[in-house]
């Protein structure tokens, strides 16, 4: 029974072992091969000066959901090289929920794209989009 | 002398009123009208699983500093629309500095540019860049 | 009958008007509000060196396919701030169709997302994804 | 003295050997290791509707001028993986300069830069700017 092989354990692990996620807040809420949600419920410390979710914070889970859409496909020896984050509308809710999934796996390359939604009294909108190109790493190699 | 109009000033406000810039221990270290460092002391917190600086906190650090640069020259009624971040090599450093630039100021939209320094044992290595485009606000608009 | 309600009359004028889109061999073959298909023949001038779709030509096929689904939903005073693409596979097929359709219209600004599709021998693959950011332009702005 | 360590000699073989490239009437007019300029004169068929040089001949030059200078540096066995381009004016000119330069070469990718200038009447003005990842190719691999 390699725990390996299961999505939900091995991200869980490596999102416990990862001092900022916890510190955010971060919650794996679902994850399939290549297909993972993350969610994170709001708090003051993450916002910017309006009140809103600092756009660090939207790239942070986005491209953290990313990683983990990847790492529930081909594991986790992957860097992330490039992510790009839309900021749709104003990041405001109770709960955010970044929903990602993998486009493509090469031999050396995943791509990814990402949807974060806020939820607000029963509401859901999307609030930005974001898309991350992970290196699947060789041996001994980084990006 | 009104004090908006020096940047030093206006932007150590904002980011003291920003709370999740003070969590990660964001300095507005250096401010001339279009450009602006923006240091962060390393702090286990701050990490990944691997322990290097977390990529989420990269893309704080350098929307964060393009933003000031962007407001550093119009002011702060400005939304991030888009990032995007490369991540050149592992992000690992005592501190980090990102310098940020406006390439371009239009009506409605702010073009900026960012490299960010790692410093480690007195060496500076450029570790990731990225670049912003910021909406200018009008009277009661949003993105 | 106001013409320039009609996306697919709208588009096919704009497309006609462009010189490159001509040479191109662009074809507006689907158009709703926000949601656009512009289909391109392969020919030997469109490759680069290895013979496959020049990633230029991707790029234009994916930013020209946003651009027109903006105008589908808000006219044609647009301008593209920024746009990204993803090469998934080499682009090789008979046929591209790229699908592009609008996650959001703001007041300033919209925001698109497509993807491009070569057909070969009577299969569709995904080949590439982008997105686009337009500026809606003002009485008398551009970007 | 083997002719590809020539910078020149390489990326002119390149660009002549690519049909989109001849097309659009692309020169290389500078190519050092990690550094290259791109020139192309202006001509109508390679307008968008209101006359402006074509985002996507925006997009394709500074695509190739990125790859170039990654292949000045590292060979041509390259794979554009991802490209983003900023339009920060429209693009108007007798004639277009990209100029591009290698970031970072890893042992599985590329990141380079490009500026995009516009050169009209005597003056020359910055119109765009972009970045290219590109993969380095194995043995027998593709991205």
């Amino acid at each position: 029974m390699p725990p390996a092989t299961d999505p939900m354990t091995l991200l869980r692990a490596v999102n416990d072992s990862a001092a900022f996620n916890r510190w955010c807040g971060f919650e794996v809420q679902r994850a399939l091969p290549g297909e993972v949600e993350l969610a994170m419920p709001w708090r003051a410390e993450l916002g910017q000066y309006s009140g809103f979710l600092h756009a660090g914070v939207v790239g942070a889970l986005i491209d953290t959901a990313c990683g983990f859409a990847a790492a529930s496909q081909v594991g986790s020896r992957l860097l992330a090289s490039h992510f790009a984050i839309n900021c749709l509308r104003p990041a405001i809710g109770e709960r955010f929920v970044a929903k990602a999934r993998v486009l493509r796996v090469g031999r050396q390359q995943v791509f990814t794209r990402c949807e974060l939604y806020a939820h607000e009294q029963g509401r859901e909108k999307l609030v930005a989009t974001g898309e991350t190109l992970l290196c699947v790493m060789g041996t001994a190699a980084t990006a």
